[in-house]
């Protein structure tokens, strides 16, 4: 049905009224949109503010599309559309979102164009597109200019699909080990995350050749981190100065360097104010500290919130009025019924007023920005050209290969050559997560498709030949309710595992959490991550480790790897019995075929933690860049004191910027001074170091620079991260790498105001933020 | 030695200056006190800023007395003394205090009397005394007037010794599981908790005949509960609603009723900035806005970290001069070289001298204030008589008999009649706390010793008689590195308490946390709570569970009984299977025989639960007074989301206010009405309740009032504590309980502004926190 319509929608001119000025793209958005502005009813701008972002649902592959449901959302919320979250392949969608547009075009009396939103992780949150592994796996990469091509790519992915407007980049920070949407965010570090934010950010908003955005984004959510239980939508206890130094960072560096058009406040009440009548936090801090200029949109359903959980809100049209007066400008509501159509009451409110058209304005004005006015809708032949051409699937092996983060290689166990692996015998690659693409929530729900590329174990079984690769699962599946049946099919299952496992002579076992049992149309009931769960349990769900525990007891050589976009502590009994551990994160669809290459040495990992993992259960927060008060437990016997039982401290040894390699780099000759511009006399931190490759194999080594001063009015962490760079060294070649560190990146701020401390720095330059691999240096500035 | 000094001492009048103004005992405090000031040279002002906590310390028995490392501190600090923490006892101690102190008064030009500051949480902080349990047992009886016994007593003990200042009552608030501090706070309501604190306040600030204050208190630690990872010394994000409504109120109540002469500082850095220099939380939120008056006084040592921890301050001068402004008066530094002493070189700074005067004026005033220029020193008669008289044992054993919380008694197991006891056969009471007194950090040192009363073990010896109770400890210490020789040790102590249960026809089991392996000397390397330290893990230490799994399954009828300041969760097979279960909380030395007691139905347990009890080790936090958005996981399913695998929710069942009895009361005739004063015109709330004993025994109930407002200004709790009463109920008998909320209290901050809703709210009023023990009645105010 979708492909009989295509021919009538394709290279179809918009028609629009030529006597308008909004109508003349030699205008600027700016111009255009107030032109516009001016020509709207009182409902039509109300319309402008909401939208249909979940146009059509579907499962298991057949589109769900309810004309009347649509229709009924329509005439109110008409600013934005969205294809959602989709079983449904590109090609089927594109022709019905193409009519759907030019319905509306044609529609609507003065022919005002949707914009689609969509949500952009792994890449197109429907089926058909690149499978890019999940945020904290290119994270991991550490490498910018790896992922700036892989933003082009779904960039450009997204467009053929007429999405210009992504509901990304995530930049919450990793404070809390049990938050389920760890794996949605780039780490614990706010520097870290705000290059690889602000690169995003840059990416998608490239100008084409005719001046417009090509995809417009949306920074968020302001200001999450530190939910209460880890819980995505929990409060926040607030501060200031915990707000702006600890979470803010992204914000600051993105807004001053890429200008995100638009940002989505969080769902948290920050020191109890929900974030959607913020006022405080959205205008005072967000843009009159850090200077947002952009739209900001509610996040789903969060003005609703402010009524029924939050309690803050006397009614639907009292929720809107607030979230409107505290800065909201858009409403986020995927099913409907949105509060701003509230707003169509209150004409008559001069303040109402105001605000709503300086909304609509600045929603208009993102759509003249990107074309949406201008640009032809996107035809199949391009879709067909740009998803998943050659070039996105290379760079998707790239990026993925250095997503991987080894933790562990005993005496050089890795890598297996092959023939040392038929010495051995068969390999047995067991655990729940051996056979699945565990990509996060954000990615399409039809990952069990045998088109989306190979887990682990279809990537061993195509390297090594099917013959010489044992599978079991090895746990019957994730239950969120562990009973007594569950128990004994999982005693079962590990029996039958420990049985491949020893008639192998390795074994490779894949653990991890996000999907629960696999099956798509319980997908949400089943998993134990993402949106709306939060690990009270650190483990693995489950009886994964019992089943590791099993296999680990025959003695059998095993390679652990980890499967989740959280973190595992690995108690001692773990850590030291297995020959290798890796991280594998949330998976791309090359992922298993990546993690074989390294595991036969055809790719030297390069990939390190950008989280630092708990050392036990409730050990946490555990971030590198904790302040020095925090690990002071009682009477004042230094570091070491801490969590007291049993005897841990907040530097937990797999930290943050460490990743093991199959080579050996050296760095030597760390030169920091301060140098100062001639020009403009502005100072600045000059950080030269060598990096040698002492080891027999080519590799890449993250070089990265951390530093504190040692006095600040207030409180600072032991260390901050303030430059990487990713490099590759081949054997007995040296490197030297100069950063140059402008002075005023050395601050903070204390109560708003941004402070540089003159006086004492230690400066560390080395390989992760770990004591021991890293070199001291002393610098007064 | 101490005995040959004693008749010099006693009965001596002080020889002061009678010329003086501020030796004339008919003007008041703050008239002495200026006149003093001027008299005293710029080094004697900054000598009363500090002082010798802890005088002199002493190990198994022996006092230890350096008196040249104690002269070294006292000429730069002489404002107070303290005796610190002992093995000695109290009347070995009494004569040579006498002694430092007539000293003191002897050799300094204007005769100024030390005044003597402790540390009392379970009464005097060395042996001698009566030993109270801890302060979360006592908040666990919810008994205010028997509360305010144990007061009266313990005051009058702390006097006989010549201590009228005291570093209590603590109103730290639960909020964090893991806080190894949390026995010596009262619990998770910032209302309960203000309520007990007040009553200690009142109590312990009684004057005397001729109008001196009996003895000052100190209330603390302005501000702390959230500290992060549960540690004592940690940073808090801050955020002034969270600070005001959620950990302030104690404060609030305690300064509008009962004006404590002195506050002491957290340690905690609150939004990056150390309480000890926070001006902004010690000058505009507790002065301002809470209208604290007092002295505020230091933590131990905290002053020191701004320098060496926290780095905020540049040299010991510039920590003593930014503590000093941001409002600190006085330091505590046990070891001595406080940093207060480098004021000694400002006295050309004009702002360093007014706050110095200030701060010595304020000092001044608690001593004359408290009787130290006109008081005899205490005689070792009356230390006789009052330590551990009749009546205070007495008392001692009433609060202890009701601080005991049954959390279980399945098919009233419990209470067993000596018949069924001899039927039955013997009794096995094993566990490493079961022959313990297990009271806390801030307890006498010396609890192994044979006049503290009985443990568990031996309580039961001496009613049931030693041949009918078999002992076993089971595991064979708590230790904080765990090895695999320790493994074996507490397997082999498991076999041995195994096969003792088996001989028995009933367990009792005691399990907990704090002592560590009960080496007195080792005491601090071992143990696991209190100050210093934090609970990474919530389960029972060491091979605990293990111990009890291994009992639980021979069968045998088991009893759990909990000992300790923490809360342990509790898996559904333990939970299940044992048939009745107990938190004893910190105990005074009739803890165990109170809980034999209650054994035989002696005493019908009355305890309630004054904090939550954790689901899952990582489920936190559990307050019952959650915000609403807090238990709201995800995708809008209401509020059984929230931590999501395994499933859980904020109302745990074993909940703040929850406990249970021998018999079993009704609430029904719940009226809630508005009435208004007819003179003042003051509108409150009016609650009336009937509570019915509708079981068979004699028992008491703690009848709970919970409030909301339907709506506010910024997000509140599900429901907040507001009103409580003890009553005690014969079978069949009624009572009728009336409470009065003036309308003002069911207020909050909003921004530093008090704020009272009118509209829509739910009161519930019940047995526990838990709704099915409520009762809602909704008002319009």
């Amino acid at each position: 049905m979708a492909a009989r319509l295509l021919p009538i929608l394709l290279g179809v001119t918009f028609c629009i009224n030529v006597n308008a000025n909004y109508t003349d793209p030699s205008l600027g958005p700016g111009q255009r949109s107030q032109d516009l502005l001016q020509r709207l009813t009182w409902e039509e701008k109300i319309g402008q503010m909401g939208g249909i972002r979940a146009a059509f649902t579907s499962v298991n592959g057949t589109v769900r599309f309810n004309r009347s449901a649509f229709e009924e959302i329509r005439l109110k919320e008409n600013g934005q559309i969205g294809y959602g979250r989709q079983a449904n392949w590109a090609a089927e969608l594109l022709p019905i979102m193409n009519r759907l547009r030019m319905e509306q075009i044609n529609s609507s009396r003065l022919h005002i164009p949707y914009i689609i939103i969509a949500d952009s992780v792994n890449g197109l949150w429907f089926s058909g597109g690149t499978l890019f592994p999940g945020t904290s796996s290119m994270a991991s990469s550490w490498n910018l200019p790896l992922y700036e091509q892989v933003i082009q790519a779904s960039r450009d992915e997204n467009m053929a699909m007429g999405i210009n407007w992504v509901l990304s980049p995530e930049v919450d920070i990793v404070k809390d080990p049990r938050n389920g949407r760890n794996g949605e965010m780039y780490g614990e570090d706010s520097y870290l995350v705000g290059e690889f934010a602000t690169k995003y950010i840059k990416t998608m908003q490239e100008k084409d050749e005719r001046g417009f955005y090509k995809v417009a984004t949306t920074i968020k959510h302001f200001v999450f981190g530190t939910g209460s239980g880890g819980i995505n939508r929990a409060s926040m206890a607030g501060g200031l100065n915990h707000i702006l130094n600890d979470l803010a960072p992204p914000y600051q560096k993105a807004i001053k360097e890429a200008q995100p058009l638009s940002l989505m406040a969080s769902y948290s009440a920050v020191d109890g104010v929900p974030m959607s009548v913020n006022k405080y936090l959205l205008q005072n801090v967000l843009q009159d500290i850090l200077g947002f200029k952009g739209l900001i949109m509610s996040d789903a359903n969060a003005i609703e919130l402010l009524l029924n959980t939050h309690k803050v809100a006397s009614s639907r049209k009292d929720a809107a009025r607030k979230a409107l007066s505290a800065g909201l400008k858009h409403e986020l509501k995927p099913g409907g019924g949105g509060l701003f159509t509230e707003l169509s009451s209150m004409s008559g409110d001069k303040d109402v007023v105001a605000l709503v058209d300086a909304s609509v304005r600045a929603f208009l004005e993102i759509k003249f920005a990107t074309g949406m006015f201008d640009l032809p809708l996107p035809t199949i032949e391009n879709m067909q050209s740009t998803l998943r051409n050659p070039r996105h699937l290379e760079i998707n092996k790239n990026i993925t290969r250095e997503s991987i983060v080894m933790l562990k290689n005993d005496d050089e166990f890795l890598p297996r050559t092959k023939s040392n692996i038929s010495a051995t015998g068969k390999i047995a690659v067991v655990g729940p997560y051996a056979d699945v693409i565990n990509a996060g929530n954000y990615a399409p729900v039809v990952l069990y498709d045998p088109r989306y590329g190979d887990s682990f174990l279809s990537s061993f079984q195509k390297v090594l030949g099917k013959d010489n690769i044992l599978h079991a699962q090895g746990t019957s599946k994730i239950l969120p309710n562990y009973d007594d049946d569950a128990q004994q099919q999982d005693e079962a299952a590990i029996a039958a595992a420990v049985e491949k496992v020893k008639e192998a002579g390795l074994a490779v076992v894949i653990l991890g959490s996000g999907l629960g049992n696999f099956m798509p149309n319980t997908i949400n009931n089943d998993r134990t991550d993402t949106e709306g769960w939060s690990h009270p349990d650190l483990g693995f769900p489950g009886a994964q480790q019992q089943l590791l525990d099993a296999v680990l007891d025959t003695g059998v050589p095993t390679i652990l790897v980890m499967s989740s976009g959280q973190t595992f502590p690995l108690p001692n009994s773990t850590f030291n019995r297995c020959r290798a551990i890796f991280h594998s994160w949330l998976a791309g669809e090359y992922t298993g075929s990546s993690f074989v290459e390294i595991f036969l040495g055809e790719t030297n990992p390069s990939g390190k933690l950008t989280v630092t993992i708990p050392e036990h259960n409730g050990a946490f927060p555990v971030n590198y860049d904790f302040l020095p008060s925090d690990a002071g437990g009682g009477f004042g016997t230094s570091l070491a004191y801490d969590w007291h039982w049993p005897q841990l401290t907040r530097k937990a040894p797999l930290a943050f910027g460490f990743g093991l390699s199959y080579t050996t780099f050296s760095v030597s000759s760390v030169n920091v001074s301060v140098s100062t511009n001639a020009a403009s006399s502005n100072q600045s931190v000059a950080i030269q170091a060598t990096v040698s490759n002492v080891g027999n194999v080519s590799g890449k080594e993250v070089l990265q620079v951390y530093f504190r001063a040692n006095y600040s009015i207030i409180e600072r962490p032991v260390m901050k991260l303030i430059r990487f760079e990713k490099l590759e060294v081949d054997p007995a070649e040296k490197k030297i790498i100069n950063f140059d560190i402008p002075i005023d990146e050395l601050g903070y701020f204390v109560t708003g105001d941004w402070v540089v401390e003159r006086g004492n720095y230690a400066f560390w330059v080395g390989t992760s933020s770990r004591y021991e691999d890293l070199r001291r240096v002393e610098l007064v500035i």
